[in-house]
């Protein structure tokens, strides 16, 4: 008898049963560290260490209490709070609660922050005491309705009282742990496609859009950052990067897989993150590369020495190749990552290669600045004509938009069904960013889509511009937006900041730009000063647009 | 408005879609690497290297010959190779086709090779040119319909004419490959809980059981193995291990993943081996503690001086102090780990503990001879009272049965829901091995249920008596079964292989186990000899067994 899938003789008596099949979820990395290395530390936050069988019994403990004060079943638990022992926690205490995780940017305004509440429903608040002020105000905001039914929690931080700070009134965080109990039975996790979290996209126009990630794609893009960066068991790991910035990229999961330690870091400086090194013995961080800058541009007396090598994993621009060969030569190790809050943070990874070790320090720059090819978690990663959805030649050429397709792109936008299907249209998620493919595969950005510059007719890379001028000795950070023009329709002006003592002219700079570039793609016009800037880092180039057309105030 | 999960804001919008949900396979892994390393070698099979790209070009065209050739979705394709290219293509090119990889043990005899082609209706029987005699006469026995349906294929081995090895009617492996079309469509993996193997276990009774994996688990299993033994990218693996043992433990689909190098080695002995270390730098190796013992006992002319450091993984029994010593010496890491056919290989290992470190060597030893704790991706591992489902207490003296319970857990087996079901029962995977946990949590196995031997209403570990014989310095290797007692009902009988040049009397070994056992546990008798082995070295107890009751020709 000739067998086909409809008579299969592997169908009948081969199904799903509690003992072949488990939904992925990461939370389950804190129960196998725990039960592993009970007494190794988890989290370091100032002068508390938090061991994994202390964190697994403190998480139970805040699970089982959000759960008795009516945290039900996939409502929404908001924080806001620097990088600390409270929202290491709320990584997995909440949805070992069944709730789903809302990290906040510190950086937000009142407005926003309502806006948020408001539209994820927030039924828990957490709050470290660093951030009432802002918070107070948007509480003002609220409508009573979600403010009656928002259980408010203040996290203490031992900082002193502040008339900036005013106290909320609200519930102490150890108080409403302790009120848990360890040993409650908690909800399991019944279908890994269920939400884990909600991150809110720093939009530069109109409202944030609520991204919301899922248990399976959690468990696997942790999986990836391990196979992806080779870390090894018990890494130390120093939180650089916020933890609000989409679930700091899913390490915090990552971690709890291999034991590896979390050093929480309140400010961000050279000083506090060279002292984590030589002190906590730090081999892992994350972060824009502003902080490679902090870290090379430090005075001597910033310093300290270490004896082991670093390694640091950065994204948002591509690491110029001045500051990568400063970098290794302090002791660092760049990789170079690319992703989207839609695509839980890194998606895409530069992936070095042996071979590279050859070649002098620009070449090796050179391949370290494209975004590279996707993680073991994506399915697939493309650059595509989209009006016909054709993938572009491999040829460094030919520009197309960005797109995700696979297991670490999100469930969608909470509540705007139509901004999520257009995001995935045609199978595929759209990221807006414009690259091209180089001929061994790695994936090269281009633009955002709305930052291309059309110069009589000729697309302008704003990010090849840029990449030039930051190879002038002058140059500490730069950006080109289109500036209109009556001939050419758009020409490129550059905004630049310059080195703490260097000195040069927009001349200077245009001339550098033509030796260097084809003239057409050179500024017509450059300004100096410090950049405006997101609260990740990022560059606000809409800020520098608005400038260029005088609609700014 | 309070929301409960029937109302939840995380449901409506975001459900599944090719954008944002793909299959996981570990297909995936071969096109990953292709795509990113297409230049570097993927397997080295004597004078030949096959790279990645030429690997996924391979393995694309034997999936497409295969399609074109009838073998359709969910069929078997059964393959009976040594360690090779062709074997490892299998693990790929026979999941891309849809259909289903069964590989073979290549030791087994031609009647229990009949019961498996009828029992697993095999479709296509890929053949290495060594092993056509007992496949010829396999075949004999055959029914004329599965005879006639399957399609015979014989992969050349370079070997000269033999008449133990009568050509097979067969179509050659290298034809069949290139009809196939590297450009064709292949099916798309749609269920992540498709079959994507069929592995029959040994059993020493009965016919064997075919355990059918999934692509799930296989893809799971994969990252396990990385993620556990911090494996990282391009590590040289040497197959000692053989493929056809629950698909080489998932590490061929491992390999993919980091985009590794398989050295395949048709000769296991420990010459081959070392020069496979110092010629290839092989990095990592897997393999029964037989392999261990040709390592350290192989002389000098047999050995291979190397610089760096090895990393070996063992399963099937504990490592002897000594042994690991020895091994240490020579360069060699070893990891223990545990598992069974039903749990995808390896799913318990011996995590290292750096504070071990600091311990002497015997106390190494002994925290590396327990099984240890669960992997990554098994979601359960305990032991417990069977009758009422209690786990043992943490004490390393109550003992019950070892489960099982995750994604890395079979489907089932083939075509015999009973079994399946019996296995399944109180929603965990019965092993059959019994074992104890540790006050630190760690697993250590004290025996098969049907290895104890009850003595005086007593339990005595066969493994325990083991244990204490391989001590003795005569030693190479040791088995120990029940032998009837009239007045105890049974007591240990001890099997024993001594070193080369060993002499011991029967008396000292027995003197030798008072000194380091409750007098009730020790041997009554002694047999000396070599014992008789599993092809995967497992030695055969039921076979002593025999011996001790005079059933045994």
């Amino acid at each position: 008898m000739t067998r086909t899938k409809e008579n299969s003789i592997y169908r009948d008596g081969l199904e799903k049963c509690p003992a072949n099949y488990a939904p992925l979820t990461p939370i389950d990395f804190l129960y196998r560290s725990a039960a592993v290395y009970p007494d190794r530390p988890a989290v370091i936050d100032g002068n508390r260490t938090v061991t994994w069988s202390q964190l697994l019994g403190r998480c139970k403990q805040l699970a089982s209490a959000l759960i008795q004060r009516g945290c039900g079943q996939e409502q929404t638990v908001s924080i806001i709070a620097p990088n600390s022992l409270a929202i290491y926690e709320a990584h997995f205490a909440v949805p070992m609660a069944g709730a789903v995780l809302n990290t906040i940017n510190t950086r937000l305004d009142a407005t926003t922050l309502t806006y948020i509440f408001e539209h994820a429903e927030t039924g828990v608040l957490l709050v470290d005491q660093s951030l009432t002020g802002v918070v107070h105000e948007a509480l003002c905001g609220l409508s009573d309705s979600r403010r009656s039914e928002m259980l408010l929690v203040e996290i203490d931080a031992g900082l002193s009282p502040d008339p900036s700070r005013p106290p909320l009134e609200a519930l102490d965080y150890e108080s409403l742990l302790h009120e848990g109990n360890r040993e409650a039975e908690l909800p399991q996790v019944e279908d890994e496609w269920d939400a884990i979290s909600l991150n809110y996209t720093s939009g530069t126009t109109g409202n944030p859009k609520g991204v919301v990630y899922h248990h399976r794609g959690a468990y696997l893009n942790a999986l990836s950052n391990l196979v992806g960066w080779q870390m090894p068991h018990h890494a130390v790991y120093l939180w650089t990067l916020p933890m609000f910035h989409c679930n700091g990229w899913c390490f915090p999961w990552s971690l709890a897989a291999i034991a590896g330690t979390s050093v929480c870091l309140r400010t961000i400086d050279a000083p506090s993150i060279y002292n984590a090194i030589a002190d906590q013995q730090v081999t892992h961080f994350c972060g824009a590369p502003i902080i490679m800058n902090m870290l090379v541009n430090a005075n001597a007396s910033e310093k300290r020495a270490f004896e082991h090598s670093v390694e640091m994993m950065t994204a948002a621009a591509p690491p110029p190749a001045s500051i990568l060969k400063a970098m290794a030569k302090e002791g660092f190790r760049v990789t170079h990552v690319y992703g989207l809050t839609e695509t839980y943070g890194p998606a895409v990874i530069c992936s070095w290669k042996p071979e590279w070790n050859a070649l002098d320090d620009a070449e090796q720059a050179s391949r370290n600045s494209r975004q590279g090819v996707r993680y073991h978690a994506l399915a697939g990663l493309d650059v595509m004509d989209t009006e016909t959805m054709t993938p572009v030649v491999h040829n460094a050429e030919e520009m197309g938009e960005t797109l995700f397709r696979g297991n670490i792109v999100m469930k969608g936008y909470l509540k705007d069904p139509i901004a999520s299907e257009k995001a995935f249209a045609g199978g595929w998620f759209h990221s807006g960013d414009l690259g091209v493919i180089e001929p061994d595969g790695y994936l090269k950005l281009k633009d955002r889509s709305k930052d291309i510059i059309i110069s009589g007719g000729e697309n302008i890379s704003s990010i090849e511009v840029e990449d030039c001028l930051y190879k002038h000795p002058a140059v500490l950070e730069a950006a080109v937006v289109a500036q209109p023009d009556e001939y050419w329709g758009e020409t490129p002006c550059a905004f630049v900041g310059l080195k703490a003592t260097a000195e040069v002219t927009e001349q200077e700079i245009i001339d550098f730009c033509r030796e260097n570039l084809a003239h057409f793609k050179c500024p017509k016009s450059v300004v100096f000063g410090e950049l405006p800037k997101t609260s990740t880092g990022k560059i606000q180039k809409f800020k520098l647009r608005e400038i260029v057309l005088g609609t700014r105030d």
